[in-house]
Order: C-alpha cells, then structure tokens, then sequence
C-alpha cells in the first residue's frame, strides 16, 4: 500500500536514455538531487525527501516529439509513474505546481515530457476549500434553473457601444436566458468600462426578471491587475452581480484562488491561453490535472471546449475533460463544466450521448445571436434542442413536431446551423 | 507608416487552410470576429477594433506540428503578422496576454500557432514601470560587485535541516559569493520555514560581511498563496534581506506585477515551468515575447537557461535570450540575465564569446558545491574562469598560470568539470 503522504504523477516522456534513466533524471531534477553529486545530499535527505519511481512502462520506439541539445538516434517512449513526498510540497497549489510541472520540461535528455495524471493525497485536497458554489450553488442563483443551463457571450467580443451593449443584454435578458458572459477578451477597456458595463448589464438584468421572473446571471471578466481585483469583484457584487469571471491560466492558479478567498459570488474559469501548454503531445500538462488545480484553487465554473467545437480537441477528449470535471475530488463542491465553441442545436444530443449528465452550462455565441429569428428564438431553440436530447428525440423529429405545433424556433435553428 | 496604437505579433502557423485565411480567422477570434457572422459586428466595429493582417509570408507544405480534429492532407506553413489595435487592449498586461496568446491556441483549423515576437507600442510600454533595480541597482545591493555576478543555488534544493542550512550559506557567504538563491522546489516547508531560513541565513550573510567586506544578497523564494505574498516579502526585508525570488510562470505576471508595486528589493524570477508553454515548435511562445511581459511587470532578475547547459535551449537560443533582455524596452532599467544548469568553469568562454556582455549572472550549483575543494574554491575557481574569459586567455592555460602560482582552485575545477 503506497505512503499517502505522495503526491503521484504519472508522466509521458521520450528519451534516448533508457526509461528508467530518463525516469531518475526526471525525479532527481523535481526533488533531491542536481546534476552532480554534491555534499550533503545525504541517505537521510535522499530517503525522506528523494521523489520515488513507482512504474516504468515502456512503450517502445518512436520519433521525438520535440527538439533538443542532443541528436536523437533512438528514442524510446515510455509512462513513468513518480511520487513525490509531501514534507517537500506542504499543502501550497504553488509549491505543487513547480514540482509536479516546473523545470522538468526544460530537460534536455527528454524529448517528451508531458504530466498526465496526478492524484493527490487526501491530505493536501482537504487543505483546500475548492468551489464555493459550483453546479448547485450556481443553480440557486439563476432561480433553482434545472437541467442543462444555456448561456451566450456577449457579441461582437469586442467595441460594442453602451448603448449596444445595452440592447443585446437587454434582449438575452427578456429571452430568459440562464448565462450571459463577456468574452474572455473584454476586460476594462475605456470605450466601455467594467463598470459601466456592470451598472448597465445588472439594470436590463432586473427589469427583465420583473417580466419574466427569471434571474439571468451575468459573467462579468474581472480579469487584470490584481491590485485592482478586489474592487472589480466589490463594483460586480455591489450592484448585485452574481458572478464574477477570470482567466485562469493569463491570470495564474495563485490569483484565482486569492479571488476564492474573498468572492461573494461564483467565480467563472475561462482557459484562455492553457492550450500553449496543453496542446503539443510532447510537453506540458494533460487537462485531468489543470482542473484540479483549478478546482482546488476555488474555479465554481470552468471551461471544457466541446464536441463538435471549432478548436482542437476531439470529441473523446471533451468528453474526458467534463468527467474529470463531474468526478469526486474530495468533498469539495462539484464545478460546472462549460461547453463553448461552436456550440448550437446541433450539439446536445451528441453531448448528451458521450457524457450523460445535465449538469452542464452550454455557451453558444453566433448559435444564440444568429439565429434567425434572433437571440430569443436562439435561446428557445437551444432548450428545445436539449429536450429533445435528453428525451433521445432525434433532432429533426423534435423540430418537425415544434414546427406542426406552430414553433419553429428549433426548426430555423436546424436549418440555420445543421450538419447533417 | 504603421499606426502607433497597435500591438504587433508575428505568428508561425501551419494550416490546411490558405495562410492568408488561417491568418484572418485567428485575427477575427483575437479580436471583433466570431466563427458565424452575428448581428452588431457593423463597419464601425471592424474598422476600430478589428486586428489587421499586414503581411503573410509563405513558408511552403510541411509535416503538421499538431494533431487537430482535422486530418491534415497539405498544410502549410507561414510566417504571418498581426495588429492588435490598442483600443481592444488599453495597457493592461493580463488583457494584452489574454489577446496575443490566449483562445488562439485552440483554433482546430490551426495545426501550429506559436507566438514568435511581438511589438509593443511606447504608450503600452511607458505605462509601466519594469523593473526597479535591474542590473545597476542590484550591483550596488552587492557593494557595487563589477563584472560577472557569481551565484549559486543552495544545495541539496530540498531537504536541509536548519542546522545544515546555516553552514552551507555561512560557507557561501564568507567565500565572498555575490548571490545565493532558493531552489525553486524550496518555498515555506514545515521542515524548514521561509522565516527560519530568513533569519538564519541574513545572520550568516552579516557575520561574514564582517570578515570579507562584501554583501553578499540571498534571493529568498518567497513563492506562494498570493494571501501571504506580502507577509513574505515583509519577513525578508525586516531581517535585512535584499532580494525576493518568485517562480513566473507558475504565479503568473499580475502576482509579479503586484510584488512590484511594494517591494522593497529586486525580484529574482525564475522561470520555472516556462518551457511547458514554449518548447514545443507548434504551439506556445517564443522567450523573446514572454521576456517582454515579465520585464513590464517589474522582474530585476531573469532566468534565461545556460550555454552548454542540460537544458533543452540550444546555445544560439540562450544567447538570443540574453540579447533579448539587454535590448532597450522603451526606458524601462536593463534585468540582468541569470544563467544556470550545467554552469562550471568550462562555461564562461563560450558565454562572453557569444554574448559579449559581463552583465550576467552566473549561477552554478553543483559547479560551486561539488568543487573538489569545497564551495569557498568553487566560488574563486568561477571568478577565475571569467577572468580569463574576458582577457581571452584560454581556460587551460589560465589555470596553470594560476597553479604556477600556487592557486589551484582553477585549475580542480577544470580537472573537475572539464569536458575535453
């Protein structure tokens, strides 16, 4: 029974040393020992604190992922399992963070080296308070709104006027929808200030929810300085906000879970930028173990991609990144898993079919604001759409039948966005 | 003549796609344009905030870099540069991060996307302070030391007990070393505290500047929750410490950008799990970008790999890291570029031939500690070798020079570390 004082990762590395070699350069690197024999490194300091290989399965011969010092002959691939102990960590996510994922990519003997997995002790989970609201809280605040919550970014991204802004959320607002959010690249621009977004956005909000006894929430980007990001969070809560976003990995894990530390309300977690260290096969991080940094560090929601999205992830592994996300992590609080990109009718019931949950938040931009009948019917659209999912209705069928009944929102939706 | 106002990117990309379109489809998602035309994106919109193509230059078919949902039957590459219009961005560092290197990466069209350089106007630049010491301000910290500053990492990283701590930093410092700094793995363990180690190794620095006339400055990693950030500045300015260590990549620009804004010493900053976000040729950031956001949030000190070192940059990319750091950013202060892994005395020659510059710092671990003569001889041997380095004797010849005279320390070194 291993020692539940380790943290466990399991890595995919490339090298021309054989694996076990390439293993102990790795673990020596992340824990006791440098390049060179030095005095002091002694049993006791090598037994207490030396990270310890678990398993070594080679996978055999292959061309190196990435370039290095050396001149490849013959590379071999392999999944390296490594626990590293607890006393050299603590409980700090910055400290784990920079053992598990810092100069170990920098080795010039590895032509791969990419974290897969991580487990982490109970022990380091339980330090960690992890979402304060996540899917029920956040449930809670949109009117105890059941089944597959849909949201939509505000559009254009980007220069929208005041008097612009005002109408689309006005309009998303009255269409009862469940999110709206900013993009990821609106942040606090002089042509339209956070704050006069979050006075405009929460007045429409209200005065929509008066007709339709529907409470939208509102995503407001506080992402930037942190020095200012207290007042941002302070100016969305005042005004009655209900949620707060940030971008995780341009902001850092140790900014989100400062936010986590003071937030009054949810915290969305966009991904913006984590595909520079997620994407190559040969070097950075696997998703399972970003979102567990993410979730311990307080994220209430956090972005998965999607299927059928127009960014790089296939469907399996959008379906992996919304499990890891749905699976226990301690007791801490489940995280809302968002679906974004390219996201329309098309899209629940394949969702449906790979992950098998409604806990989930769908952001279609261009599949709500074109709709052709406009943002309202893109929204009514989408419920359908997720109905007819859920019930294992085909697409079609559902919106043949709407359409007899004398609603076509599902129908335009179909024939505006469908890929047969 | 270009317009001031913008941000300039140079982007490498692979695509299936013609170039001039994968071009302008990660310009529209970086900026006012989504993935279906929406209602609102008018001619005033694309006008002011749309990024501009401004020039593709065409690299031919290659093997793509990337898996991508798309099965690749021709892609090619181009080398392609971009406008960002100021007007989306303001001077915000996360804002200008989240718009040059953020969604971007994910585009599944894209089967490379790596930010190569960037451009930043004066107006973005000027407004921010960079660093407060640099290169002259931490001189002086170290009795205004000319020349190659000569540092080292404490050895073992991890592990040490107090009592063992002391007498590596009390040999250090009486050996006249100019900096001694954390491993990056040795943040605030239980076994032994950021504070202990503040107290104990100030004591020891103070002590042998009684003795040897010369301060010696310890970069204490201050690492961590973002909640204590400034509790641990504080501990090490109180007890007379001179400069604080922070691991970038791992806490993000706008925690290096907030420790400017009170920090009373230099910030040290390593790059620790940069490379998981840079290394790959298909996917990431060039040095040359990220150096240019950590010198606007205020970084004293960066790391920049070593020339023969066991890192994966080759010598040309170490030496274009360094160039890159003593180039002029606006009127921002010069960092001082920090070398390390692999440094000993067989480094310095092929270092001053290549970069032609002794506004370094050279930190060698094991090169120091592992000396046969002991760290105190490590340390002399270093200040030999660039010596030598710098008055073009060659490194054999310099240390039985000095052996002639009775001074060995060189020449151990060399019988030490030398590769020939």
């Amino acid at each position: 029974m291993r020692d539940q004082r380790t943290v466990r990762c399991t890595y995919y590395l490339e090298s021309e040393i054989p694996p076990e070699k390439a293993a102990a350069l790795m673990a020596g690197e992340q824990s006791s020992g440098t390049f060179v024999p030095v005095p002091g490194e002694s049993a006791r300091i090598r037994e207490r604190h030396a990270a310890q290989i678990v398993e070594v399965e080679e996978l055999g011969v292959c061309p190196p992922s990435l370039a290095s010092r050396a001149a490849p002959e013959k590379v071999r691939a392999a999944l390296v399992t490594v626990d590293f102990p607890m006393e050299n960590i603590g409980t700090d996510l910055a400290t784990l963070h920079t053992t598990v994922a810092g100069n170990l990519f920098e080795l010039g003997d590895l032509f791969a080296c990419r974290l897969e997995a991580l487990t982490l002790p109970e022990e380091f989970v339980s330090a960690h308070p992890g979402p304060a609201y996540g899917i029920g809280g956040t449930r809670e605040l949109i009117g105890a709104a059941p089944g597959v919550l849909i949201g939509t970014i505000v559009k254009p991204n980007v220069g929208l006027s005041e008097d612009e802004f005002r109408l689309v959320v006005r309009e998303l607002a009255r269409a009862s929808i469940d999110v709206i959010k900013d993009d990821e690249l609106m942040t606090d621009p002089d042509y339209l200030p956070l704050e006069r977004r979050v006075a405009v956005a929460t007045e429409e909000i209200a005065a929509a929810e008066q007709v339709t006894g529907h409470p939208t929430m509102y995503a407001f980007n506080i992402t930037g300085d942190l020095k200012g990001l207290r007042k941002r969070h302070d100016t969305v809560v005042r005004a009655g906000g209900r949620c707060v976003m940030l971008n995780i990995p341009v902001m850092g894990i140790p900014a989100l879970e400062w936010l986590r530390s003071f937030t009054e309300v949810p915290i969305h977690g966009h991904r913006a930028g984590l595909a520079a260290s997620m994407r190559a096969k040969g070097v950075g991080i696997d998703y399972q173990v970003w979102q567990q940094l993410a979730r311990l560090a307080g994220a209430d929601h956090l972005h998965v991609s999607g299927l059928g999205s127009k960014f790089y992830e296939r469907d399996a592994q959008v379906t992996a990144n919304v499990q890891s996300l749905l699976a226990p992590l301690g007791k801490t609080t489940t995280p809302l898993p968002v679906l974004s990109s390219g996201q329309n009718v098309t899209t629940p019931a394949p969702t449906f079919d790979a992950v098998g949950s409604t806990d989930l938040l769908m952001l279609a931009g261009g599949g709500v604001a074109a709709h052709p009948d406009g943002p309202a019917a893109g929204v009514r659209s989408l419920r359908a759409a997720w109905a007819a999912a859920v019930d294992g209705v085909p697409l079609t069928t559902a919106a043949a039948g709407r359409a007899d009944d004398g609603d076509t929102d599902l129908l335009h939706a179909v024939q505006a966005f469908g890929r047969n």
